[in-house]
């Protein structure tokens, strides 16, 4: 039961890296919503490999088949289903990890839960896994823009130590794109850019933080108190494979503040809202959007697979050493920022279909 | 339908600060473990206010009873019910706060989301409700003991900059409650409870982390890929009043490691069981448990009640100043750890049965 | 995890009919509604024993007290906790229940499941457990009448063998209540009410069926294809004490006849609404409702327990005898009939707010 | 969020009629069990059309993949999905159905609800849907089948007013697909085929009840109080297409009788296991199965497509008539056996891991 996330706008994902294909199905998609394969290709394509120098070099295009709940262009209210095909498989890449363990990776773990367990590419441990949630994503974001004027926009905030200044309340979705590291700092980009590639030479990997920011989000969303807005997005954060850390507004940094140092004032804008001066909230308070812009930063750790000799065992305990084959991502960071964006849609999607369901009835 | 967390072990809470009561039902307990309210009450102790001078002096004893799920001393595998009546009241002194919102609190995102509130020591949005959680967490954690030799502590790992080192592989519940800050590092704590004191006559409030550790967790649990270990541990702690951030193992700090450095190596110790030399994975691979400790840490803000005057707007939006009454903790953190705990336990028990349910079948 | 019905009205039953008490938690009430316990205990005094003759002498007043959730006199939106004390326990009358088991009583099973149980007045087996139901169902109903101009009726339809033809389309809630066996034309309900009556004094019980109807319900309630509203109202009605059967219109009848006398003719009403002439499908098409009154029919059996001496085992499976002592109904369907009322308004209400949340959103 | 059904072995269905294709995600199925898609196919061929003269002539061979969740012919322990592509779609069939709404059919309540909707074919209506159901049913009863020996059949007990005597202790698959209208009494079957064949002929349609039997299931499965076995049985069962009724054991039949008459008395067998003499209560009592055979029946109305013209209206709500055209089946009941024994597995085997996951913790 754990392949599903969100209540009434619900993603159920599939697949693993070798095999048939991945996918989505998505239940409670609002009908009569305009969606194409090819709006959703946008997103699928932000997250493939091969799309740079500081990426895997696998050639996978990502091609998705809209299956069901599509008819002429329009959303029916029917579970919609997206699939990927597999297609770049090397699976003669993968035979020393039928039988060794790499280390940080889910090999092991997968072997202890199930007994068993798709060696090949990761299986469903595989980061191909989030083709689902981008994809569907993708849908999410359309509709939050569509009925909220919602705006998304994840980035690359840190790379290792290299922490670029960014202003959340500004960055757009073109300056992200502008480089293949996804930091809308250009400066700062091309440091990171070095950086990774310099360790992807060095065949090692690097970690980093991403942060998104959600804009123009209605106040009243998010259900307390195991569904606070900031538990689900936590959830969904660290269900991303490599996640190690979530942070909310000013996060762990907030806790080195005293009270009145960290309380944001109330204030009435000009056109009569109640808003906060500052924003170390992160957009919610006791769960709830409070208007502001929801602000969130996630730790991705370096690569667990590493070309460099690393000491193991297999499955029968045996000491061993292994050195990554495969095409991987010296740092998963570009490609996680279009996953982040996922995640942050799919919460917010999720809880303005509950808050107008239960608090828009009487 | 927040209010409910879990899926096989799940608990609903109930309850706002002010009224009748709160409490947890919870659905899904084995049948026939031995519990008494007294077992519960060890926990609601330390959560419960007026424990210390560093907590706020409000005289709750939120003494529990037990009102369904008990026969005999033992559980019928039937819903269990905890209830805890309020005592001590004063609505008086909420009723400024009526009218006017409190920074950083969830009064005004209440009234944006339900138009209404229940204004009086912050209603559902209190800290009260979380007595409910520690109820359960307390009924968890005697299962995982029981079970499994599952052992969970829980600790004030730092005060605002004040970070003590301490291991999580060999503190005790002793060491913890062996001061009334539950730092269980002796000097540290006392520096600690020295600066929430100073902090606290100054009519403000700090922050900082609680540390967790989960030992003799069995390899196995935790479900892909939504529902990942770490993916339910941080929804469950960032659903805890006031966190800001949480993280899991080498968290945010091993975002600056290249991959050589981060990753845990495998090894087979003595009784033949494969480990990992480090636990910078924080005791999961992919959402599984590795059989290694699972290591979490939890921010939590500065207090938002403070006794200085701030600024802030009132239900109509006129901007005016609001100075804290009531009795309030200038540090929430002594009282989180078992809050903390309990969500550590009530996580874990959940993917035991999730585990046996589904893996133990064939 | 089956103590727990609905989805965005979601309801937690509680409680052993020998113990501290029953209740519910009502999580996903929509804010701001006007509710008191005076309004609830309407349909829990339709519910309770000792009503007339013909129900089982036991005096419980269920009085209820509305422990969270509402605040001078209105919904929060925060969990509602509805909880009634047991009064009126003879745990001496279940001495012999201990150890023997009841026929046709659910005593073995819940020993075969949890290895343990309750068997004071049947525990959790107990119709006492229905409480909850009903007074949820109270507010479902509130709800419904107060968004939609829903009404919901139910009574008593068949005695054994006596059946009442009944409008559905006009029966009244007074003409219900107008006789002690909730059977809305008069004479069939002196019949009723005799053979009951009759039954009775013979140590014996019967059963027989229930009809309720929700009427001016909206077009568009249900959700394909699991949660279609027949479904859901089959679980809700399935779930309830002593019931064999249900069908929705048509039902069992319906399959005698051909499809070119079984179809439901579309035509436009004088209002230009879409209508159907005949309603053999009881108000729904494909699961959803079509507008048309929803008509629903439960079978209840001979209540289980009864004076005469049956043959029984005891819990090591010695054979033996067992005269039903407590103090038990004749026949459960007068008191049933709030029972089904409430399985329908919080079938209908969930629907409602799920249909908004998702269909209303574009 | 209506196209889930289960909790611990949960499955999604997806798909259209027309359109890429339909198909099921099984989420929560063991590890380590050996399936094949050509055991998945031999439930497939029993539901799909065209394979005699008394279904619908349309030629669909309904081949599945498996997409995910098998390795080397096993479970992975990971979502499994299988996914049916659509073959013989004739869109120009439905032309004016576009329009028209044909009489107790769900084209008007989807239009309702979706302001939408795939009217090719019956769009998600349509009974193509429950390929999903038998492919996850078809692994659900080889779990169950090898877990715990438990045997599911199903057949058809009555045709209109011809009602066949059949053994549900001893009836077996052989005897029921031994003839093409799945009634294992000969004679019977005969008579049910020539009066479909007739009725066929005739333009019109009729429907009947399907029996279903579940043996060998282990005392204790089903969770009171509202996913009572019986209750999940009656939701599955009234959410397949064109079902009205359901019932249990003695069901509507049973409350003609008194309780002295009614109750099962239980005795100790040979083997010291407690049964009861009788199964009026049809397997469980209480909502758990008493190690008796699940006995429940599900009424069929007749298929609501005929060819002979009938009055209708259109979307405007123009009175219009509308003869079928399209190749749709005579009697769903020949097709409907396989869907029913496919929610009875599913049902069972999610409580099987439920009651696994709850009660053999301790």
């Amino acid at each position: 039961m754990g392949n599903t996330f969100g209540h009434l706008f619900r993603i159920t994902t599939f697949g693993e890296s070798h095999g048939g294909g991945v996918g989505v199905v998505i239940d409670g998609c609002p009908p009569q919503l305009k969606i194409s394969a090819e709006e959703i290709q946008v997103d699928l394509d932000r997250r493939r490999p091969g799309q740079s120098k500081i990426t895997t070099p696998r050639k996978e295009t990502d091609t998705c088949e809209i299956v069901s709940g599509v008819f002429q262009g329009q959303t029916l209210g029917t579970p919609i289903t997206i699939l990927v095909r597999n297609k770049d498989q090397r699976p003669q890449d993968y035979g020393e990890m039928a039988t060794k363990y790499r280390p940080s990776h889910a090999d092991a773990t997968y072997d202890a839960k199930y007994g068993i367990r798709n060696y090949q590419g990761g299986g469903r441990s595989s980061a191909r896994e989030t083709i689902g949630r981008v994809a569907a994503g993708a849908i999410a974001k359309k509709i939050l823009r569509q009925v909220a004027g919602i705006e998304i926009v994840g980035y690359v905030k840190r790379i290792q130590d290299i922490e670029a200044p960014i202003d959340p309340d500004s960055v757009t979705l073109e300056q992200v794109e502008s480089n293949i590291v996804r930091c809308p700092n250009p400066d700062f980009a091309d440091e990171m850019i070095a950086r990774i590639d310099r360790v992807r030479k060095d065949g090692d990997s690097i970690g980093g933080a991403v942060e998104c920011v959600a804009r123009k989000v209605p106040k009243g969303l998010g259900s307390p108190v195991f569904d606070k807005l900031e538990a689900d997005l936590a959830k969904g954060m660290m269900s991303l494979p490599a996640s190690k850390g979530f942070e909310l507004g000013s996060g762990f940094a907030g806790t080195f503040l005293t009270g009145s140092q960290h309380n944001d004032e109330f204030y009435t804008d000009a056109d009569g809202n109640i808003r906060t001066r500052t924003n170390r909230s992160g957009g919610t308070q006791g769960g709830i959007s409070n208007g502001e812009n929801i602000i969130i930063r996630v730790a991705f750790k370096p690569t667990a697979t590493i070309l460099k000799e690393q000491k193991t065992v297999d499955q029968q305990g045996n000491e061993t050493t292994l050195s990554g084959r495969g095409r991987h991502d010296p740092c998963v960071l570009p490609r996680a920022v279009p996953m982040v964006e996922a995640m942050m849609a799919l919460v917010l999607c999720d809880h303005l279909m509950r808050h107008q369901g239960q608090c828009k009835l009487l």
